[in-house]
């Protein structure tokens, strides 16, 4: 019933809905971040969320759509980390107490402990979010719960969607906007929400080239709901894709597919974190390296890039400050 | 005639005059960061304003009520970093184009070029702001320019000490109020607006260990305008107090004074980063630093950390984040 891009009606409901529980991100023009032929950045600060993550956007959105009756069953939900943060603040921010919560056995202490820290039944399980997931899934039948989809349902996409309406309201006219995709629910309402009010904009996905799973899907015509990824500081991207992002993308409502390396990623962290003193996980930088990789693309151009959160390891951003 | 405290109208009117120039920025609930006995801490977030420090806020007052006579004469000033940058960014913004700024040998080359990047004649003299303070009074006397001080003019202080408003405006009635002290132009504003308004609040002065130039100032009944400091990450507190801030203190505007250590500034660095993803200088950290080696002083109190400024640079951030 939810696995289908949301209506931009949708979208623009949830905004009304959310706006209570989520901060209105500030678009920055970044004035000190490398750029060439005249690209002028704008950055979209979704690090700067409740949880560090543009999650808690659709966890809202999607939980308070929920009835009585499905909340009194408990929610199960399955994530690598941010998703799982979101989940678990926003029922607590709602008094819903009944939340499980599977995580691959390699999510970070710290953001475990986040998630305990709002009342969060975490099972840890395998290795990968598909583990998890099926873990989430079977749990979901067992015990008739009701499950908290982080990127594959209309009420997921559409909440994540409204940060599109927030760019339009604060940008002054990008011609590009820039999106990191992992499961595809944040571009997905987007798309629905920028080609109804701003077809002419350019919506560019981004992906780790670690895990490409939009651009083969597209070039296969297969949907690859699971997708083996290789070695990535883009936690938040590695694995396959939805069913909703794979017919927004089939429907046109995406333009272009950039597909970035990794030393560019880490580039990017470390470029954010100096020029720009805001901490951006890798997921979060790939539409900085999707510039750095490509000029040419965006020479004279206005490009507003989706930071879509800021929950890096500190360890691993103490290595990556350290390279070059 | 302007070295002296602001009065609590300067400060009020300050805030109409600098608000399309400045963020107000968010005074953020923090949930992460470690406290011990039931503190609350709330983050005064100035590093996020524009060239990251709340320094923008005096150079934008001070600047806004120059003369036609005066800017013609064009304007010189002294800086370790924080300071330069927002007069550069400031006069930038205001058409001013004739800025001198004397800096020490030491500054690191990012903040240079940061103020370059305004269209600042920079000039780098010495190793102490001291030395850079001398060149730049000894050029106001040469070319009749135009001085703005970084902390020792009731214009400065009166633009900082809006920040005091917004944390009044924005804070659900703190019982104390963290500031770093420096120059102490900072304090000094705040103290004016905190102690008219809300004298109830416990106004706390922090200092580094290697530089407490306002604590031995009041106990040894003289003001150290000049302060031979020792190492310090705190680049932007160390050297000596202003006359503003001594007279402050003496009025018993203050409440108290707290001195900590580099290894506490040192890990509030890395807390920062770690638990709420911000990036905060070392004399922008010292009021966590304070919080965490006393924790019986705080113990149930509601707490508003002044985080001054975010400009640190990358391979001291990265080394910080190694520790522990």
């Amino acid at each position: 019933m939810f696995q289908r891009a949301p209506t931009f009606a949708e979208v623009w409901r949830a905004q009304e809905r959310i706006r209570p529980y989520v901060m209105r991100t500030p678009l920055r023009h970044s004035g000190a971040l490398p750029t060439s032929r005249n690209t002028q950045l704008f950055l979209k600060l979704e690090n700067w969320q409740p949880t560090g993550s543009f999650k808690v956007r659709g966890a809202f959105n999607l939980l308070m759509r929920l009835s009585a009756d499905e909340i009194e069953r408990g929610l199960v939900a399955a994530s690598a980390g941010n998703h799982g943060s979101a989940v678990g603040y926003a029922a607590k921010q709602l008094g819903i107490s009944n939340v499980t919560i599977f995580v691959p056995g390699t999510t970070p202490r710290a953001k475990v402990d986040k998630m305990k820290q709002f009342g969060v039944d975490v099972r840890e399980v395998g290795v990968t979010y598909d583990d998890a997931h099926h873990a989430a899934a079977e749990h979901e039948r067992m015990r008739h719960a009701t499950f908290v989809h982080a990127y594959d349902d209309a009420r997921t996409a559409a909440g994540a969607g409204t940060v599109a309406l927030e760019i339009l309201e604060q940008a002054p006219d990008p011609d590009m906007v820039l999106v990191p995709v992992g499961g595809g629910g944040l571009i997905s309402g987007m798309a629905v929400a920028l080609k109804q009010l701003a077809p002419q904009i350019r919506l560019i996905a981004v992906q780790p080239e670690a895990s490409p799973a939009l651009r083969d899907s597209m070039r296969d015509g297969v949907c690859y709901q699971e997708y083996t990824a290789g070695e990535t500081i883009c936690d938040g991207l590695a694995g396959g894709i939805g069913q909703i992002v794979y017919d927004v993308a089939r429907r046109k409502l995406i333009d272009e597919i950039v597909i970035v390396s990794e030393t560019a990623v880490r580039r990017a962290v470390a470029d954010f974190a100096a020029d720009e003193q805001i901490i951006v996980e890798g997921s979060g930088a790939v539409g900085l390296a999707a510039v750095s990789e490509n000029p040419e693309m965006f020479a004279n151009k206005r490009v507003a890039l989706l930071i879509s959160g800021g929950n890096i390891d500190r360890g691993r951003l103490a290595e990556i400050l350290s390279e070059k």
